[in-house]
């Protein structure tokens, strides 16, 4: 497998974290967003929406999206929860991560981190729903180790990529202990 | 089964389209998002992300997130397709749509539709990515009947939603020949 991702990023560093979980072996191929390097038409024949992550699989075809990437690696393994409800709320979260985290946690850190703003010329409702979706993380955490029961699952990976760089777009995580443990818990088990 | 969802959002209708489509018995319960009533007490209860659709299934446990709730209900139905790669393009179109083509396609729409501006006092950069939305779904369907090849799957249903309200957000489709009869297609597949 070749994995074609940017090493800022945290949708396509979760696609390496679970392979290297998993023991799949891979090719990275460093592709960096900021040089357009997702643009070429070499890259679109691949990946028409030119995001990274996008990976071309052992028989030679391309998949994209970095939750679908997760979610095909993972089949029939105990990062996707053998119960039926369990896996639902698992995929719950994934899409949840990409229509109401991603958008603000990471945005407001690339803005920070990668465009050189100052935290405060950052588009306030950015911040205002990054910190939403921390306090979420924080609420979801109350009853368990993990955000589906208490093993690691592909809810924990995609979900602790943002949130583990959030302080590197100003966020300050110290009203949220149980996300702290959580992101200390997640990096011992996937080794990071 | 339990259904809270809004009778404008395609997000909330998918849900309902799957749940006809497969027989599953529910109640609607109508919920204004306009008014807020997904962020009542009752409501956040349910789900704390305070988004409709939500769904309490049959033994009273909340589930949220239109794609997941189409990913569990259809679970073992011919909605998602039996091989393992056509199954991770499905979930490619499901995480893509909730990220580059509900947040412009849908959003144009209901700011002209529900918040009555006039399409042309709409953010120009939300037009321009809905159009790119549209066009992938043009490419997309260059060589097949749907989507994922020659059968309707939960990516078809989750796309259409919002693809067949574009023209109330001001989208014109009339050089998309290959997604105008794609709407029709997957109308009739589900009977709306």
């Amino acid at each position: 497998m070749r994995i074609y991702g940017d090493s800022i990023s945290g949708n396509c560093l979760k696609v390496k974290w679970t392979a290297d979980k998993l023991g799949i072996p891979y090719e990275w191929v460093e592709t960096d967003v900021l040089k357009a390097e997702t643009r070429t038409p070499e890259f679109l024949a691949m990946n028409p929406a030119g995001q990274v992550p996008a990976v071309i699989l052992d028989d030679g075809r391309p998949l994209a999206q970095s939750n679908a990437i997760l979610l095909h690696l993972a089949e029939g393994s105990n990062l996707i929860p053998a119960d039926a409800y369990d896996r639902a709320r698992m995929l719950e979260w994934l899409f949840w991560e990409q229509y109401s985290h991603e958008p603000y946690v990471a945005v407001v850190r690339f803005q920070v981190r990668y465009l050189g703003k100052a935290p405060s010329e950052v588009e306030p409702r950015l911040v205002e729903r990054g910190y939403g979706a921390i306090q979420r993380l924080e609420d979801g955490l109350a009853g368990s180790s993990f955000l589906v029961g208490e093993a690691l699952t592909l809810a924990d990976v995609s979900l602790v990529a943002y949130t583990r760089m959030a302080h590197e777009g100003g966020f300050d995580l110290a009203a949220y202990p149980k996300v702290r443990a959580w992101i200390e818990r997640v990096d011992r088990a996937l080794g990071i």
